[in-house]
């Protein structure tokens, strides 16, 4: 049977090399997910990615209390790049913001990038448990890789910083703000540009944030509808629409 | 001061009617939230809406220990109709179901069906527990309606119950069906048309049941990208792009 067909036990992400022959082994609490969760005993079948080599067939070597070795066997997939789009996200509080950063993990963002502003309530992020989040997301969702989670960045900063080429849509309640279809219809013209969208805090951005960010030559204000959309809803909705519209949706 | 300026320490949806004069109660739990969570005194502003007669400007009039009454001062804004557009969700787990049942009523669904499938881990859907998530939800995002939650319904007594006008949007990975953008092309041209979106369960649709749906003159069958979407992201990122395109986002 053809590698791509082989039904798997479940599918992980590792940092290695992956290549026919290539031996490695798991971690601690991976090999225990393996033998006490799901119970596999060796000759198992699981799918491996590393977000270089694409997705390959491996196959349970060995597995103990602790420790588990994989032995890779034939490529499934070859490896294919995510859209070029980032998500910039005020944090919010726990549980939203890791429902924000598994969604924006299935809707395919590259790269996710906490931002503090004026409004933002969080004053810490834990940056190494959404990297976690984002990684399960992935490895449940098909994709060939994990998107980057960035350090916090103050919103000025990232303005001072931002690549003059990226487009950024700002979710904002802004009177005369463009629907958002409409905010997108040029780059429908432009597919495979580079892209952001970007959500505050629960509170919104001040009116000198709005303004900042309207001066950045990519940037478009954009409106999602008549009612208030909570700071993750806002996120994931702009996420669908970019990727329906401009993404690898079409 | 315009009653529609004036701040107000809560929003509330209420089942009585609405109008000038009119003096109210509130329940057990609700008077506890204004009294020990919110903290309110006599005179504190709150909003009110029925779902009827728009939003009210209400003043606290009387608070006690497991009591509160409201006197009705003047309209804040006129009632208006929410878009003509329904859920339609295999029950998934506790939590999910939840958030779903929150992002649906922010994205502006009318009314929220739990249909079962072949594939429903779920045997029970807690509809009391959702509608009082969809009210919640209701009062935070400045809707003046809250959705209704139906009757868990079998799929195939769905299908033979569909309302021939309303157009139906089936999320699935079904070989050869349209980007999202595409199967809504044609919606774009008939706004206000009544829509619904319908998603399966983590399991997806038997061929058996896409095929029946296909059938049904106004469904249509619509691919949501190359990565596996989880039911309620699937869900939430159609409601967006269908509000986006179709909707009253525009």
């Amino acid at each position: 049977m053809a590698a791509a067909d082989e039904k798997v036990a479940t599918r992980l992400f590792v940092e290695e090399d992956l290549a026919a022959g290539a031996v490695l082994g798991l971690d601690r609490p991976r090999a225990h997910f393996l033998r006490t969760v799901l119970r596999l005993a060796t000759g198992a079948r699981i799918a491996l990615f590393n977000g270089r080599d694409g997705e390959w067939l491996a196959a349970l070597e060995g597995l103990g209390k602790g420790w588990a070795s994989l032995a890779v066997l034939d490529r499934r997939r070859p490896q294919v790049a995510e859209p070029d789009l980032w998500l910039v996200f005020a944090p919010i509080k726990r549980g939203r913001i890791d429902f924000l950063v598994e969604k924006a993990t299935e809707l395919g963002c590259a790269e996710l990038h906490p931002v503090m502003t004026r409004f933002t309530q969080m004053e810490r992020v834990n940056t190494e448990r959404l990297a976690a989040n984002a990684r399960e997301a992935a490895e449940q969702c098909e994709r060939l890789s994990v998107p980057q989670v960035a350090a916090p960045l103050e919103l000025g900063k990232l303005i001072d910083t931002w690549p003059a080429e990226r487009h950024l849509l700002v979710c904002a309640e802004r009177r005369g703000a463009p629907p958002i279809a409409a905010a997108l219809s040029a780059a429908a013209a432009e597919p495979g540009a580079p892209w952001a969208v970007l959500v505050g805090p629960e509170g919104g951005f001040a009116d000198h944030e709005l303004t900042a960010l309207e001066r950045l030559p990519r940037a478009q204000v954009a409106n999602l509808g008549p009612r208030i959309l909570r700071a993750d809803t806002a996120g994931l909705a702009a996420l669908a629409v970019l990727q329906a519209l401009a993404g690898d949706w079409r």
